[in-house]
């Protein structure tokens, strides 16, 4: 109520965004166009969203406090941030090597065999120290950050021990700008301590890891799949990480048709991730039950397999969400725009289409309603392109289209680079141009 | 000689790079291992290496000016500047909507024939001023150097008039710190008011357009494919081409095997350029003529093609070279690095095969041999990744490994950003840390 007692239309911000030539809210369908806004703006107080609206309307509805940042995005295109929502971000080594003999044909499960392949990544990180993994984890959220990623799926699983899986998880939360779901993923492999006895494995996951691990985690994942875990190990898993109130996910129907998707729609998974393999049926359950399905292009391209059927879950009415898999064996690549493209090439989703599977549908399969789109009371998280138009993204691909970066109305990112509190804005910065040098500092 | 009459052994310099982890030459091929030497370092003087070698000997070796350059790699990668030998930069307007129609199973002819697809650009590159035309283009070179392209081919091709294609040259030569060859390319397409008079138009190019435009390049391109120029149309520009001092390069075999590869080998073409439908009879005639290879796998993967026979033109003992493509229809892409990344995964090139085709191939497409290795007597034109090893490049893919770019002894791109006459030096700086900010300003 204002003093002479008449309500105010105007509502309170201490962060504008002005000057967008579109700005896609992902608040209607790619049918319906994203709900992009021509010249639309927004406001958020406190890291929250507002008000959306057409920036012409944005003087009579949103009172901006005094020392709040009024940002420009100069004519260029604003996209909510990117959900990630399959990644591997805090291990150590580099798998270089292997990647050379992939090529010359050594299939994922040869590389594996000879006790090369992920034991390396193994190995490497159960040697780093909790703060060799936190730098480690640091730098590569800096890179998520730059290229539009705002909010991040982390799995453990290279750590393969109680000890190690912990220092994952604590390492994978270090302070960043970069949103985080943690998920404990102790059954990614059986370790080779453990070679020829996965059960007693599966037991030591079930029994030691998961009550050690569930304070640092979110999510329990499994890798099911031949080769790895079977059904029954994997049941066991999910099962003892919902009794420890994790919320559960899982890596399926990625090497071989091995029943994964269906135990994620049998045990009401919120996501099934991979799904090269899944047919008909595994997408008919799914849906039943409203298991999201992740699909990872990426590891598709780097494997030299065939791409998850991305048009028969759409078609079949199953949220898709695109992410990363970024990991150091099958897909070491942190970039979801390159992830929209390879989406369009691969999978034959339309530009939007992906779009829409990068963000909200990143946020449906971390069962998250504050992020993914830019509606009133959602996080203020967005990304400024060096574009006019979200059209460009996929278009033209293979270099980072994001200039700048927004976290919970904060510049994180300005003109390509990680603020810090010392870093100067660069002279070709498009976005916030008026906010202080210190916003936004990332740690 | 020294004043006491002993020669010195020390070289001059006004420039040292130290600190490499591996500096890798490109002075051998990939079965030798290109060369690279470990803690490596060179020395250069007006732009020019003086001295390569390893960095314990640097201090006996070389004597750098009081004034001159000290750069540090800072135990990261370094390699040549990338030579990228087929680019269709000086364009205007955006292709963005045609991407979407190619997605839902146009083809690349079936938009050509709608009298859409390449005619966009035409059409926008005809309206937009030389000035424009050089801003347009000066970006992209900015982004070309930023992802360690030194060295780029630049084609005109969309302005098809005597003067919008002379208009198109001088826009490319606009001032940069990317080295350029630029290349006449009026027989790109038969413009529409051309239509049906294809042979009225080739007169133009041979009779009025090359006339005009030879002082402007250094090479005659022609597209010789279905839907393009025939063979006998093409071998009337090459030989106006070759009449008016202009090097030859062709369009071959790029949308089915319409013989310009076995023209390139009968005219003695430096390179025949996308290739993919050169069969053994093709491939035999290149190498007999020596012509080289030049293979834009971002072409296969945008147009959803089959990928050049790289492997085979290996075999043959063809020079293979790597390149872009970067043209608004068929390949928005300017990083090599993804095609790098996109020969290893689509036409199984090791991976130092693909890097040394992005160098030493590029220049050997190019017939230069000033750039692509890092030798006594080169252009000291080189990138530090952001790794230790060349091995990250394709491994860790998606993403720009490049930090730092130094063309001809200066500091042009340092930790990402292109240097301009006012540009203070980046935190995260890993080269040139003792440089003064206006080093290698551009323009």
């Amino acid at each position: 109520m204002s003093p002479t007692g008449e309500s105010s239309a105007a509502v309170a911000a201490d962060f504008v965004l002005r000057g967008a030539s579109e700005l896609v809210t992902m608040n209607a369908p790619p049918a319906e166009g994203l709900g992009a806004i021509a010249g639309g703006a927004l406001a958020a107080r406190y890291g929250v969203i507002v008000w959306v609206g057409r920036e012409a309307d944005l003087a009579q509805a949103v009172d901006l406090a005094l020392d709040g940042i009024d940002a420009d995005a100069e004519g260029h295109c604003v996209l909510p941030g990117f959900v990630d929502a399959h990644t591997h971000v805090p291990f150590a080594g580099s798998r270089a090597a292997e990647y050379g003999e992939r090529l010359a044909g050594s299939s994922y499960g040869e590389i594996l065999a000879r006790s090369g392949g992920i034991n390396v990544t193994v190995a490497a990180t159960r040697r780093a120290s909790e703060e060799e993994l936190a730098r480690l984890s640091s730098a590569r959220y800096d890179s998520m950050l730059r290229h539009g990623t705002t909010t991040a799926e982390v799995k453990s699983g290279y750590g393969l021990t109680v000890a190690d899986e912990a220092k994952q998880l604590r390492a994978a939360a270090t302070p960043h700008a970069l949103r985080r779901e943690l998920t404990f993923l102790g059954a990614h492999l059986v370790p080779p301590e453990y070679a020829g006895h996965a059960d007693d494995y599966v037991r030591l996951v079930c029994d030691e890891m998961i009550p050690a691990c569930a304070p640092l985690a979110r999510w329990c994942d499994v890798f099911c799949d031949e080769g790895a875990f079977t059904v029954e190990q994997a049941r066991r898993v999910l099962s003892a990480g919902a009794a420890a109130a994790l919320g559960l996910r899982i890596h399926a129907d990625e090497l071989a048709r091995s029943g994964g998707s269906m135990l994620a729609a049998e045990l009401g998974c919120a996501s099934a991730d991979h799904l090269m393999h899944a047919t008909g049926e595994e997408i008919a359950a799914m849906k039943a039950a409203g298991v999201v399905a992740v699909l990872l292009p990426g590891t598709s391209y780097t494997l030299g397999v065939p791409f998850a059927p991305a048009r028969a879950f759409l078609e079949a009415g199953v949220t898709v969400a695109l992410a990363s898999d970024f990991n150091p064996g099958s897909c070491n690549c942190e970039n979801l725009q390159l992830m929209i493209s390879l989406a369009c090439q691969g999978m034959k989703l339309t530009p939007d289409e992906a779009l829409y599977a990068a963000t909200v549908g990143g946020a449906a399969a971390l069962r998250r309603d504050d992020v993914g789109n830019l509606a009133v009371g959602k996080r203020c998280d967005f990304s400024v392109l060096v574009a006019e138009s979200r059209t460009e993204l996929p278009y033209h691909f293979g270099v980072n289209l994001v200039s700048d970066v927004v976290v919970g109305g904060r510049v994180v990112v300005r003109a390509g680079s990680v603020c810090r509190g010392s870093s100067a804005p660069e002279p070709t910065a498009v976005c916030a141009r008026d906010a202080p040098p210190e916003a936004g500092g990332s740690r």
